[in-house]
């Protein structure tokens, strides 16, 4: 079952979304992906993310690019949590995308994470599901100590 | 009838896109205006601009503050021009509705002014109303020699 | 229960973040709230938020302006959901806030809403407890419902 | 018949300008695109609009860079609408010619897009043609309609 | 005789400019000012720029906020030096004039100052004025020497 | 003995911030370095610091990108001075990194230089070692003596 | 005895400078004040640092707004460390002179704090002399522990 | 006779400078250049400055990166106009230098042109020796026709 569903803008995002659905198979988290941007395709959005509810999707992750409409679109169509992505596409490298997300009017949050922050966002993703699920609560405290314990030189 | 539908995202935007009125009613051009949030009232925006275009609207003017989806929500539901106003409201006094307004993915543009600027709004509405209006077009280029005209001293 | 714990940098913080608290009182979600700068206080930040997953807390928003590493902070010590609130407190009036709250790095994530957005971290962590509480979604859909049908008039 | 004008300030801007000349061919407008800087030839810019607007052109499309004073040049010398793209050129990679196209003064307006937005420009002023022209709008709609039935998978 | 010529492209701009005038008359340099915006009155400007030529003017200074295409303008009519001056109005409060005034294109140089900065641009043209005034010179090194020996107490 | 210790939040970081002990070495001053991420590893960022500080350390170096938190949180940990190197990773290129190390609380000082001034770092660790160590006040004076005697030619 | 100078630029800048005086007094720490523009007396400057360094300075805190020269300038005459504050003086509200001082060439760095960060130059400075004095260690340590017991409340 | 001295802060500025001494050759403008630091060198930069005017220079172009203080640093050793060029060396590409250039507190002037624009510094500093200068004054005419001329094809 996708508990997640990764929604990008467009084609030319899909590179930099990927990130997230490593970290997603790490965790043994299910999610589906597609690309439907909220401009060019508005009504066909309200319906991915309908039949991704009705599915079971319990968060969203959002990614575009520059005016980045699309995670403030998922989030005004639905309750559930939708974190965003800023890509950085275009000349100004992902600010316009970030202050897009970021910056949503009171009522329709959109949980907005670092430019180009994929993998973050499957963390992010991760953490909600696991405010109900001991079991991935557990995955991810192990990951957590993984991490901590885990030593670089500084070669 | 109105030839311009203005939308503002918010009530607390009212007033900074008033301007664009008074131009309007300046050059004979009607108008309706409205408050609807692309992201709390999606269905109503859709209707609103539907409703609009019904009654004869040619071209749309949006103004919105922060993430400023509204111009190009709008846009991607009309192929009538829309000019997009950028709002100074929130922390980031419009910069970040500049962005967010004027960074629009090919295929769905939304016309750019100043952060604030609504007048102007006004007045590219009016020019592009005129393109096929020889009376409005005269309207313009008399009120163009009056603003050239117009000697103002340094005092 | 507090289901979520609110946690500021500073006392001049306060003021800018109870707007979180206001929400979470509408929609009867249990809260705390403390005041605990990351920087001055590393050591009680760590019990605070013990002491607060002891008792319960699944989400958790922090608030800070500046540097902002007070959101960091927080997500570094539980894998609970963090809700980062830029403040714009200070000469660049929350920029700064924004930015070093949104880019985290990988695999420590922190859910950044807009500069002075405290009502939308109260927004997101509801829907981030609805996700596994039917009355809450139930509730989320109401409040969304309301708000698509609220109509304000352009005066 | 050149319905739609382009003029760009600078042989170096002619190749990120192209793009708007595709999408008019494929709507069927006609152009007619020069070069010429309204620092370096304000005399014959004055020429080039004169000329273009008696043989019937209806909307302008101006590229320039850096302080980018092209498209208000351009709008300052007629009443037709502008449409300002930014052009990514120099150290600031299209931020100032961004503000420097759209924060114009009230009057004279200038219909901003994205920066290297040439192919929207297009658009825009299609849909400013389209005002009065069925047969374009009708084109535009089928266009739209096209986009927003391509299904892009996620690979 | 006006050695120096102040021009601001709107009277809201007066106040700002102002300051130049009260060190030219410090160095007993004498000076024109008008209003006149390179949008509105760009025919006009062209007399002005013309008419203070041909009065003697050597050096001009002008001032604009926004998109502050006024000193390029100047630039691009006369070869005299021109010094533009950034003025903090609108939103953006400065920083969109200082980018429209100092990225100029090569060939049509403006001699920018800070935002704000009107006292700088008149002791830059009293600097520029003095390269060939011996007795101007003369006033700039008492003026220099009497700044240095300046003692302000911290108090 | 290591008078200066360097760390470093990321494996990443390594490269852009060796140009500190170059200098270092060069000054004979001893350093130890490290990689410890203040987000994935707090518990054994304080161990480092606490190390650091019993063999002797008196001068931190924290470099970090992005959120950038290593340097304020060492600051946090010790009450030698730390003085914080910005790096340029990540989409923003280190204006992030800048504002987060240099925005710090009052109490919390970080000592900020360039972003990726690792060089200067180093440079000014050593005048701060040198303020009670004659023989190291006298090789930076040699040293800038011999900078400011080294003449480059203009070819 | 004055272990600390501190320089601002201009009579303007006093205001915002004095919070480090209260910060050095607290901790029992000699100082000297003065007002010394770069760019107007920077003879004077150069005799100031040097008869300061004579009576036995040990470390320089230099505060300025705008183009900010003066830390960077100390920092050239003096091999003692040199604490930057930028002050927010002007349209750019800091972001300019907080630029000026941390982005300083290699060889001459100046320890940037926060814009205003007057009172955090003054802990800095008092972390570098506690370098070799194990009381104002000792102070720094007892004042931490109190910053980090102060507990305010949530009201 | 080197009426113009150009100088730049360091080695690496040596290309981007080099444009200026182009122009300067095409118009017959004698000129000396060099590469000295304000921080690293400015008992040197004031012998370099002196020697300049003794010698005949009567304006002076300084270029630098970064911080940038080497053209308010010229210019606060002379009544000499000073043209500074900010370099887009660095992390920041230029903005930091454009700043520090541009924001130069009142009576010490620095006439800046835009970012690498070394080239308008020249023609800048040929316009102000044109200023008594007819021979120069008609060269400078005869140029700008010669752009005004120039055609470009869009092609």
């Amino acid at each position: 079952m996708a508990e997640v569903a990764l929604i990008v803008g467009s084609k030319s995002d899909v590179a930099a979304a990927k990130g997230a659905l490593d970290v997603l198979d790490r965790f043994g988290v299910g999610w589906e992906a597609s690309v439907c941007s909220a401009h060019r395709a508005p009504e066909r959005l309200r319906r991915v993310i309908q039949e991704a509810e009705d599915a079971g999707t319990r968060v969203f992750i959002a990614g575009a690019g520059m005016a980045a409409a699309l995670p403030g679109a998922v989030a005004s169509m639905t309750t559930r949590p939708v974190v965003g992505v800023p890509l950085a596409s275009g000349a100004l490298n992902g600010i316009d995308a970030l202050l897009a997300i970021a910056q949503m009017p009171p009522g329709i949050p959109v949980a907005t994470v670092a430019i180009n922050g994929a993998a973050n966002a499957a963390y992010l993703a991760i953490e909600i599901l696991a405010v109900n699920d001991a079991q991935l609560t557990a995955k991810l405290a192990d990951w957590r100590k993984e991490q901590s314990q885990r030593i670089d030189t500084f070669e």
